[in-house]
């Protein structure tokens, strides 16, 4: 795949420093979450805090869902043909991981 | 819209039968939580039906949502244009929707 | 069950005609959603309502939830002994459910 | 508080390593999340992988609560009074937003 089809394959290269930084603050609030539990914090704080991160992990993958509809979906369904099926189903199947999770 | 586009909007209807079975069940079981309640039935038990009843909203929300996408999004992703790019925004913020809730 | 210990022993007793009023409402809906695919309707639209019927159930589980904490398990773990643990693992297993729904 | 007091108020500290051993696991999760955005990984692969750290955040979540009902809110209820009320109305707080996020 040259470089021109892999950028258009991944729908979220131009806002990829902000997933970055996202997940980043992700990794620092599970380290926070350690040191809560090593403090022997109240379970309820620790409780809120791990909502929090949940939500944070929600909103990353409702955005990389977006772009992947926007461009790898939308492309592939304009070609047309199984790998626009595949794509579909693909994305249907994230789909339903995020609803049950 | 004639009768072809309409049914090619509708990715559902070769399973219209079925939609309608399961909803008319699911709207049974919100008659009974109505019976459990008038009966003074144990909480625990009212939860356990509605955690029933959610289940079975969250699946036919999945199945209509996989049509969508397998029918109008695809066919609009075909067609290109504006259409394709709002028929992606629409399918998107249903799924937002549906884990949201 | 004398009536005095199953009024205790049913958190929402003094809430019981919200509760069928909104069950009812459910119930609407779940009409309501059937008349949609009957005629029809777009499949973002009928995606929409059932993101709002269950909302409307989330919410009646949650209030049922917090009067079964505050009555049932409050009052068990007032006596503690056996009944008191089987109460709190009856709330918890409620709760898990709920959250993985 | 002392000590007896405090680890009586921290209802998961018989399992104190499991948890720190369980968000270590996370945290290196986020950090892999990172990796896949530089190495600018398919999105459909990167929803999975978040979906499983969703998934461990739960479980953690629901162990935690479990303990926090089973330890600090039925020794309150078994004191009674005020302390009892804000320990059930916290629990329930934290359970909203668990089903919420």
């Amino acid at each position: 795949m040259d470089t021109a089809d892999h950028a258009l394959e991944r729908g979220y290269l131009h806002r990829k420093d902000d997933y970055l930084k996202r997940l980043r603050r992700i990794e620092g609030q599970a380290r926070g979450l350690q040191r809560m539990v090593e403090d022997e914090r109240y379970c309820i704080d620790i409780l809120q805090q791990i909502s929090a991160v949940t939500k944070a992990l929600q909103a990353v993958s409702l955005g990389l869902l977006e772009e992947h509809l926007q461009h790898c979906v939308l492309r592939a369904a304009a070609a047309g043909g199984p790998e626009a099926d595949e794509k579909i189903k693909e994305a249907y199947e994230a789909v339903a991981r995020l609803v049950r999770s």
